[in-house]
C-alpha cells in the first residue's frame, strides 16, 4: 500500500484526498494544512496536522498548494530524499527543493469545491527525475484514472497554456453569453443545450471542419448587427478580435 | 396531421426532415431544393422537387436556407396566405415576403451533416404574425422537442449573438488549443474530459462563479510565461483581451 500525505487546503487537495478515499492501493495517512481543515466527514481528527515538523514517514509527498508556495513550501520539508510531487499545471518540476527526490502528479482537470469529479475520467499527467519513482507515480494514478500521461515539465506548459485557452476564456465567453442574455431578460438557459454540443463536437469532429457561424461566412451584415447590439467595450473588442482570428485561420480555405 | 414542406439543403434543412421522419403528428410531404439532394434513404425520389412552381398544398413552408437567400425565395413562391417560415437566428420575421403569414421556426443548435442530433433537447424558439400560427409552430415543435420557447424577432437576435460566444467563439478558442498541442506533439485528447467538464459546470454553477486561472489570480508571472510560448501574434492578441476582459471584470471584486 502507498502511503500519501497531502499538503494543501485547496480545491485539488480536497478532490485529491476524496479521490483515495476509496481506493485500496493508497492511503492518505495525514494531511496538512495550516487551518487544520477537514475534506471529508469520515477523516479522522488525528489525521490532520498544521505543524510540518510532524509530518509522519510516507512514501509520496503531494503538495496541493498554490503555484507560488510551492518552492518555500518544499524547502520547509523536514527530511530528505522522500518523494515529493506538486500538482501544478505551470510550475517546473525543478522548482521543487532538490533535497528530496522530485516529480509531477497534475489532474489535468477544474475542481471546485461544490462539484463532485469523476476521477475516472480525469488525465493525470506525471512526471519524476528517476525511473522507479515514475513507475510509483504510476502505481498511485492508475487505479484512480484510466487516463495517465507522462508528461515532461515542458510539454505540461505547453498543455497548461492550451488549456488556459479551452477551459479559462471559454467560461469568460459562457459569461458573456449569461451577461448577454441577463441584460435582455432572456433564460440563459435556452444557450445550455448548444454549449454541450459545441463540447461534445470536439470529440467527434477537428474543430476547424467544426467552425460555423458569421465570422467563417463572412456574414458583414450580420457582425455589424451583432457589435451594435454589444453595449459593453470588452465585449465589443473581444469580438471583433476573434472574428479577425477566425477569418485570417480560414480565409485562403474559403 | 401538419403537412410540411421543407425548402433548402444545409444542415438544418436535413437535420428537421430527419427529426420529423419520426413523427406521427407531422409529416414532410416535399422537399425542394435546387440539387434535388436526398436527406435521407427512406425518402421517397418523387417526393423531392427542383421547380418551386411545383410545390405542393401544406400548411407549414420550413424555409431552412441561408439567411440572404430567405428574403427572395420567400417572394418567389407561387401562393399566398399560407404559413411561411424561416429557421435563422439573425434575420427579422419580417423579412419573409408578406403575401404569405410569417413565422419563425429557429432550433438553436449546431448541426453539421455527419453528426445526428437528438432533437428532444435541441430548444426551438418560434414566433409568427398571428396567434393561431403560433399554436400550429407549437404544435409542430411539441413531439419533437422539450424545449419550445416563444421569442421575439429582437429577442433572436439578443440570444443569437449570445450563441456566437458560447458556440462560435468558443470552438475558435478549442481550434487554438488544438493548434498548440500540434505544434508542439502533445494528444489533444489530453484536454477532452477538462473541456467537457467547462460546459458540464455552466449548468450547475453561474459561469462567474466557475471562473479561474492566471488571469483572475492577476498571477502575472504565468500570463507572462504564457505569452512568450505563443508564437502566433494572433493567439496573443486574443489571449491578452480576454486576459484584460476577465480582470477587469473580476478585479473590483477580488
Amino acid at each position: 500500500m502507498i502511503r500519501v500525505v497531502i499538503l494543501g487546503s485547496g480545491n485539488v487537495a480536497q478532490h485529491l484526498y476524496t479521490g483515495f478515499l476509496d481506493q485500496k492501493h493508497a492511503k492518505v495517512i495525514q494531511c496538512y494544512n495550516r487551518k487544520r481543515l477537514l475534506f471529508h466527514p469520515a477523516q479522522e481528527e488525528n489525521s490532520i496536522t498544521d505543524d510540518i515538523g510532524s509530518l509522519k514517514e510516507a512514501d509520496i509527498y503531494i503538495l496541493a498548494v498554490s503555484d507560488n508556495a510551492i518552492t518555500p513550501l518544499s524547502a520547509q520539508l523536514p527530511f530528505k530524499n522522500k518523494l515529493v510531487v506538486h500538482t501544478s499545471g505551470s510550475v517546473p518540476m525543478k522548482a521543487l527543493c532538490n533535497l528530496n527526490k522530485r516529480g509531477v502528479f497534475y489532474p489535468l482537470q477544474t475542481f471546485s469545491r461544490d462539484k463532485n469529479i469523476d476521477f475516472d475520467s480525469v488525465p493525470i499527467c506525471i512526471e519524476a527525475e528517476e525511473e522507479k519513482d515514475v513507475h510509483l507515480l504510476k502505481d498511485l494514478a492508475t487505479p484512480l484514472s484510466s487516463k495517465i500521461y507522462e508528461i515532461s515539465s515542458d510539454q505540461r506548459n505547453i498543455l497548461h497554456v492550451s488549456a488556459v485557452f479551452v477551459n479559462n476564456f471559454t467560461n469568460h465567453l459562457f459569461s458573456i453569453g449569461n451577461d448577454i442574455c441577463k441584460e435582455h431578460n432572456i433564460p440563459f438557459e435556452i444557450l445550455y443545450p448548444l454549449i454541450q454540443e459545441t463540447a461534445q463536437k470536439v470529440i467527434q469532429m477537428n474543430p476547424d471542419q467544426a467552425q460555423t457561424g458569421p465570422a467563417i461566412r463572412k456574414d458583414t451584415k450580420t457582425i455589424e448587427r451583432h457589435l451594435n447590439i454589444l453595449s459593453d467595450p470588452l465585449q465589443k473588442e473581444i469580438y471583433q478580435t476573434l472574428t479577425k482570428a477566425i477569418q485570417s485561420k480560414y480565409g485562403k480555405k474559403l
